[in-house]
């Protein structure tokens, strides 16, 4: 009944640590040291890694961390405006068909628990939630006062989704009643639904964040089931003008200090991040937590590196990625087209994880991760040799792509591109090529 | 008769100075120092600046340079398959709608002179051309051999376009014969239209670049007109394995001559870039060139960051243009989702657009240039206040943001996102900090 992280300080190579070293094709004492020094986890409910036996699906374990390939999230969830427990674990299979690594369910309508735990039998993929919202959620729709919550029924409903299988669960112990007047100074003030949640509650009380003095309570718990601790940034920035201020940094100390509390208690961690950064203050925020947090693996939301196009959010937002993902984030939420508009549709969330797939990837490439280009260099030598089918199987996104070509001209074998054969480069280079190999060598 | 750099060389301020200074909110004398030292160029044909009498159109002069704003260019033009002049001047207008700053007539079909003239005569911002396009392409659709192209020919083409009032024009006088067999072991070869065929050109006659040899007859004709060069780079790696090969920093080298070459004939002149460029080579790659090339501003096309996502080009690459322009690059040449594929649509045309535009300014605001980010934070303040109509009136594409907003809910006075009010953080927050600035100090 020991963590991975436990396990892993012992020694001990688990069957979890085998199938992510399989998956990321490196040696298992590698996972194994990397989640024993806290800079992998491996988010690994036991009873998700056990299996559903109603299903017969069980979790596939997925490892996330700088050894490891940059992995991504996409959040799903029913809304009190349209809750069907079906179409989430049809969201579900959508956002890991369109290539999430793990998935957040944030539903805040409709049964709750019902909801998650289908998800959670249908999912072999990591699941996460931020408990907070079940704790006030009510069935009706209706939403209960943050104030009127209480230490043990916050409590309750961890342990609840514990015990259903929660891989990872947000916990915004870090946002505390010191940084409150810090954060009413910002232009878009708190942004995180759990920050400004807690902050309500801290407000009205008068008191410290429940979470914060639950923490010792809540790692027991986790310790029990190997939830992955993801501390929220209840402070995260919500736009450029609040990137990077005293309030985003008290509460990273804050949470630097919880990865070591967590730690101590055998349990796994990661620390979520912004947000709204722009893009030269990226570099900076990524070393500034890998310092604060003792290596805990970060779990970046974009960042969006420019406010000012709302509609096209995955992109603003997946180039802010690729640079984290670069300079230290191993995890990056998705952010879809719908961001700060409206509830995302099945095509926002293929749009969102597409988007999260390039950053994560481009990141691996720049990050000279071994094997990484492999990818890219395939299909760089299926398009040198005119082999559209190739191209095809090869893309992330092979039906797109055969579509956009089918719409301009049939694919041909001796030309690749918009221009035409006459006016094909990789045409007249080969050619030219070809013609230099039967050449003598003094005649070039 | 003086070009913008010979004038500003003696000293002297124009009234195309004068108009960039005022766009870039920049004192004029900074204008006329960056463009005398070469690092700031105003594509401007004095042609096209006089105006089109017919039309009463005129450009408007653009600024291109690192103490400028980033600027982006959108590619046009017929090809053998769809030529309809009428229908450029639209594409022509559809781009700047879309935030173009400047455009590059690459048709290879119909009657290139005449599509060439209208869109000339409807532009108001910089037009350039690939004149060896023109030197080949004939009426009926069919192409000529480049081997048969004379000097003289060639020289005539590029002065019927500078007489037609083109304000800067891509030529590949940088590849060499002697860089030929280093591109042969290339992954995708030469990918450049230009740079193939003057490769056929030079394979065919044993001889050197005809494009280097006359670069002072160039030269002399862009000087009497005040064309822009753009020195392409026929090299540019097509793929992450061909990047910061030896072929693309050769030709660099070649470039940079050319650079000095042609400010001693008084002649304005930028460098063209990559194309694909893994995340962590792209610092490296401006820097390069900045040192090579004496400053001359860098004109790059994306670059893609990963080969494997076809049909997201526009995505791919603008992760590299964010980098790149942070890192040195002035002009970022867009890339559309139809990229490797077919010919773009005017969807695929506004995605482009769209994706540099936020490519260009995430950089200034990283770049910290004054003001940049202004606009970010007008946008943010009125999320902050619920104000929608101030959102979608200050979002780059507010229909758009309307669109996406109406199907989800319409837009309230008192909550901001999908989560509805109870869930609204910004809300929330919003109260807290009100109930803070009402209550005594001691209270908080």
């Amino acid at each position: 009944m020991m963590t991975q992280y436990a396990q892993a300080r012992r020694g001990t190579i688990t069957g979890a640590m085998r199938r992510v070293a399989q998956r990321e094709n490196l040696p298992v004492e590698t996972i194994r040291d990397e989640v024993a020094a806290g800079r992998l986890v491996i988010p690994a409910n036991r009873l998700h890694l056990a299996g559903c036996q109603a299903t017969g699906t069980a979790l596939d374990p997925c490892g996330i961390g700088r050894a490891a390939t940059t992995k991504i999230n996409a959040n799903i969830g029913a809304s009190p405006l349209a809750s069907d427990l079906q179409h989430e674990v049809r969201k579900l299979c959508w956002a890991v068909r369109w290539g999430a690594d793990a998935v957040m369910d944030l539903s805040t309508g409709g049964d709750l628990a019902a909801t998650r735990q289908a998800i959670l039998d249908a999912a072999t993929v990591p699941i996460g939630t931020v408990p907070i919202y079940a704790m006030i959620a009510r069935p009706d729709g209706s939403v209960r006062a943050i104030e009127d919550l209480t230490a043990a029924e916050m409590l309750a409903e961890i342990e609840r989704q514990a015990r259903q299988g929660v891989d990872f669960m947000t916990i915004h112990a870090g946002i505390l009643r010191e940084h409150l007047d810090a954060a009413a100074g910002r232009t878009m003030g708190i942004v995180s639904r759990g920050g400004s949640l807690l902050a309500q509650w801290m407000a009205h009380h008068g008191r410290q964040n429940p979470l914060y003095e639950l923490f010792d309570d809540i790692s027991a718990i986790f310790a029990e089931y190997d939830v992955t601790y993801s501390l929220g940034d209840g402070l995260r920035p919500g736009c450029l003008a609040d990137a990077s201020d005293d309030a985003q940094f008290a509460e990273l100390d804050v949470l630097g200090e919880l990865v070591g509390r967590a730690r101590d208690a055998g349990v796994q961690v990661m620390v979520e991040g912004p947000g709204h950064v722009p893009f030269d203050q990226i570099e900076m925020n990524m070393k500034r937590q890998e310092a604060c947090c003792g290596g805990a693996p970060f779990y970046v939301l974009g960042p969006i590196v420019t406010d000012a196009f709302p509609g096209y959010d995955h992109i603003t937002s997946c180039i802010g990625a690729t640079a984290a993902a670069f300079h230290g984030a191993s995890f990056l939420c998705y952010v879809t087209p719908a961001e700060h508009l409206g509830l995302p549709t099945a095509e926002d969330v293929k749009a969102g994880c597409i988007a999260y797939r390039i950053a994560a990837h481009a990141a691996d490439v720049a990050r000279r991760l071994p094997g990484a280009r492999d990818w890219d260099d395939r299909i760089s030598r299926a398009r040198a040799a005119f082999d559209w089918e190739g191209v095809f199987a090869e893309a992330f996104d092979g039906d797109t792509a055969r579509a956009v070509k089918a719409a301009t001209a049939p694919a041909h074998e001796d030309h690749c591109t918009m221009c035409g054969r006459d006016w094909c480069a990789v045409r007249i280079s080969r050619d030219l090529a070809a013609r230099r190999r039967q050449a003598p060598a003094g005649d070039k």
